[in-house]
């Protein structure tokens, strides 16, 4: 499925309340399109609870694949269900360091609030032996950086905010570094009028005229006007005007296809 | 973390639009709501590519757990991209097979709607060996439901309203039957005033008495009037009664050393 299986990208998203249906998994999705759009293949998914033995069979398992970018989110706050640095120390057998750049950032931060250290904000400066901490601009718990065997870690807190505070900081810069020169090209259309099983001969067809294209469908909902389906035509490419070339040439073939067939194009 | 851990359950959601962030999965969150509300430690969630052998690993992942219910959704549709059940198959080591009750299902829906059986269309009906089709109420794609080594596996279409169909009329009353005959009792009430991170050894304290009681908290944001944190309580007894003593016993001790740190409550 891949133009740059190179690289690969899993995201990890921690915390018991994804799993109980308590909070719905939005930073999943938007680290998925952050690192997509900057050319990687996000392969894999795991939702792990906050149990540590969980945590770190997740990096674990990370750590084995083809990823080279793995990015967590979730799990490094002060809390005693907070166990994210734990889990990823034991995956890596590395120990949990007092990390005194990270410590001195979070006195400060408390600091200025009026409150002083206590054992449950030291806690958060302590990180795996070969971490470095990512500043976090707009929270207090700090993100980490790991380099371990050529895999770029990035653990993330799982606050929306926070997360995206430190990613579009720093994390975003180091991917974009160690990551693939390649633009990603997208288009999303609505054909009207034409259920999907009526399309899977013609778009096999178009998949092996095109193997460097993705084409994805989804069935949305029957109304009066017929079958609604939304298609994305994607590619990538180190070049440009290559990408958007073979998107174009797709969607303009699918579309002369769902037209002919008696189906409304809304673009 | 569990009060249930002989009743594990993993939830598999296949495709690519989610890991690229084109869709936020719902379903996930949805499912872990009804499995956890019926009484099962949902355990862990995989997020997989359309490509048939990252469907491949994660069945044979989820079959190698703990996990007595793995519920899947997304790639059952008539498209070359709807891999899920050849994936399946191959981790079961199972063949597909053509399903007669299935296709003549389909076969109706088809014709109510003027069109006639074609290959994307039977191939919907393939199933593997031991599987059991599920009746679509609202779609075309039939789920499946198999039985293995004593492991119950759902695989169901990825449209949330197809999902939640098959799910409601047949999948609940199957989970029910094999399922903890458990009560699943929460409690969920906002903090204003005090950062988390000022709870850590209260909160510490308190799972250490409580152990069987589940606390989480959330924080949300800052506003004027200090840090906010969203709290869940939640315990599972075989006696309803009980996991409500025990919830109330924990919210009960919580609020007072809110209120008593100057924090404001709303339920």
């Amino acid at each position: 499925m891949s133009q740059a299986s190179g690289y690969e990208a899993w995201i990890i998203s921690i915390g018991n309340e994804l799993l109980i249906g308590k909070v719905i998994n939005t930073n999943l999705a938007w680290l998925g399109r952050k690192l997509t759009l900057l050319g990687y293949n996000v392969r894999r998914g795991l939702i792990l609870s906050d149990d540590i033995e969980d945590i770190e069979w997740g990096f674990r398992t990370a750590l084995g694949s083809n990823a080279k970018v793995i990015v967590s989110t979730g799990g490094l706050g002060p809390t005693f269900d907070d166990k994210t640095l734990e889990g990823v120390a034991a995956a890596l057998d590395e120990k949990l360091v007092l990390n005194e750049k990270s410590l001195e950032e979070i006195r400060k931060k408390y600091e200025r609030i009026g409150l002083s250290l206590n054992p449950a904000r030291i806690k958060m400066a302590r990180i795996p032996e070969s971490g470095n901490p990512l500043y976090n601009p707009v929270g207090t718990a700090p993100g980490v950086y790991i380099i371990k065997s050529d895999k770029h870690i990035f653990v993330l807190p799982g606050v929306p905010k926070e997360m995206k505070a430190i990613f579009e900081t720093q994390v975003e810069k180091i991917l974009k570094e160690i990551g693939p020169k390649i633009f990603f090209i997208e288009k999303t259309f609505t054909s009207i009028g034409i259920p999907e099983s009526e399309l899977a001969l013609f778009t096999n067809r178009l998949v092996r005229e095109e193997p460097s294209v993705y084409i994805k469908s989804h069935p949305k909902c029957v109304e009066s006007r017929g079958p609604i389906i939304e298609f994305h035509v994607t590619a990538s490419s180190r070049n440009r005007r290559e990408a958007e070339e073979k998107v174009e040439r797709v969607v303009e073939k699918l579309m002369r296809y769902l037209i002919e067939k008696g189906a409304v194009i809304e673009e």
